[in-house]
């Protein structure tokens, strides 16, 4: 494993990762950038944590209890590493596990917020599983199902808490349905656009457990311009400032 | 009743209305322009045809045959007129009759498109109920729920057949619930927002029955631009030019 510290993109910022297990991307800028925290969110999880991007990102937003967990070994080290390296192990805590077997041991109803990049393909006979163990895992429901995430989610999430998703917009009819037969209602919803012209190719999802029915569809959010730079938005979410 | 003629907006289009009753919205603009319509298109359904906006604008798209039902005798009246001072008796057939009971007697699986621009609200002990009972049957579910809307369309439908309505993005979850759970499957959705930096107001979903899973959500629509003129889009859809 080669590990390489990289920039977030936040000047001060640091991320550690190895470009052939994979890379983070901009889903996890997105998700943190858009789900909603405030004065009294005091525990945060974010599912499938990766090399920690989400954490990271959060961490500048809240001085919440902030736990990530991560199924691959490796990778947890780096999530690891990445928290060290920023000086965030006093809010930000890894956990190598996987979720379906850890959310039984851990208390029930702990987290205001849980935040997910999950795996967005489904397995099929026809899928392309990736030769890299650690993307397959990263891209495919091998070891966690939409259905799972969002269970798992209602038996670990305060009542009135957020769980917060991006995803693809084919699933969206998935993630609205299941949400709602697990009694996370859809609040919040933000299509993200590569540039104009183009269909949605992100869906960025806040839903609230027991939450009361009404959902706002929020502005588009375009990536890049007609010139194929990134957008004034997507800019803001990789400068130094903190809203 | 004082019936008269108001353009439709497109230069060579009349539709007869009373404002006192009720007048035709851009949401029976968009709908007509929204929907997927091909050469195999024979027969269209409008429910709750209003004074027959939508069918007066897809005539221009199609030479299907068009059949607008609607539920209040004086506004189906409306609707025979609008067709007749267009010459277009050959080709749009108004009936007056309620859905729930008519789609019994006629022939199942006998449309290849069915749109709608249903009640949006629910009624509940709270609904502000229109004193005018046009605008209270076409405004809030009292003839028609949205569950109805989506059971008979399924019945109506050919196979592969498309349903395409024009609701509020608070009813989405609900939308494409329902429609998943009759065999309809979203396939394709345009959020409408009245301008930029604004939450979307209006939302147009196409679904297909027994159609495969896989949602494209196409590109926003902005009504009004940032001088609170109609945007170029929107324009389009009344100049007189047939795409």
């Amino acid at each position: 494993m080669k590990m390489t510290n990289y920039l977030l993109g936040y000047k001060d910022m640091y991320i550690v990762q190895d470009p052939s297990m994979f890379k983070f991307s901009l889903d996890s800028i997105l998700l943190p950038n858009f789900v909603t925290i405030n004065k009294n969110t005091k525990e945060i999880l974010d599912i499938g944590t990766g090399n920690a991007p989400i954490p990271l990102i959060l961490s500048r937003y809240t001085n919440a209890n902030i736990t990530g967990i991560e199924i691959q070994k490796e990778v947890a080290e780096m999530a690891k590493e990445s928290v060290k390296i920023n000086n965030l192990d006093d809010r930000i805590k890894i956990i190598n596990a996987d979720i379906n077997k850890y959310y039984d041991k851990s208390n029930s109803q702990k987290y205001d917020i849980i935040t997910c990049n999950p795996p967005y393909f489904k397995v099929t006979s026809n899928s392309h599983i990736n030769d890299s163990e650690y993307k397959t895992l990263a891209r495919h429901e091998v070891a966690l199902t939409l259905e799972n995430l969002i269970k798992i989610s209602r038996t670990l999430l305060k009542t009135n808490g957020t769980l917060a998703l991006v995803h693809r917009p084919e699933r969206l009819v998935d993630i609205l349905s299941i949400m709602r037969q697990n009694n996370i209602e859809p609040k919040k919803i933000q299509f993200v656009y590569p540039k104009h012209k183009e269909d949605a190719n992100i869906v960025l999802i806040e839903g609230t457990l027991n939450g009361k029915p009404g959902l706002k569809i929020l502005e588009p959010l375009y990536v890049y311009d007609d010139d194929n730079k990134y957008t004034e938005e997507i800019e803001k979410y990789f400068s130094d400032k903190v809203n």
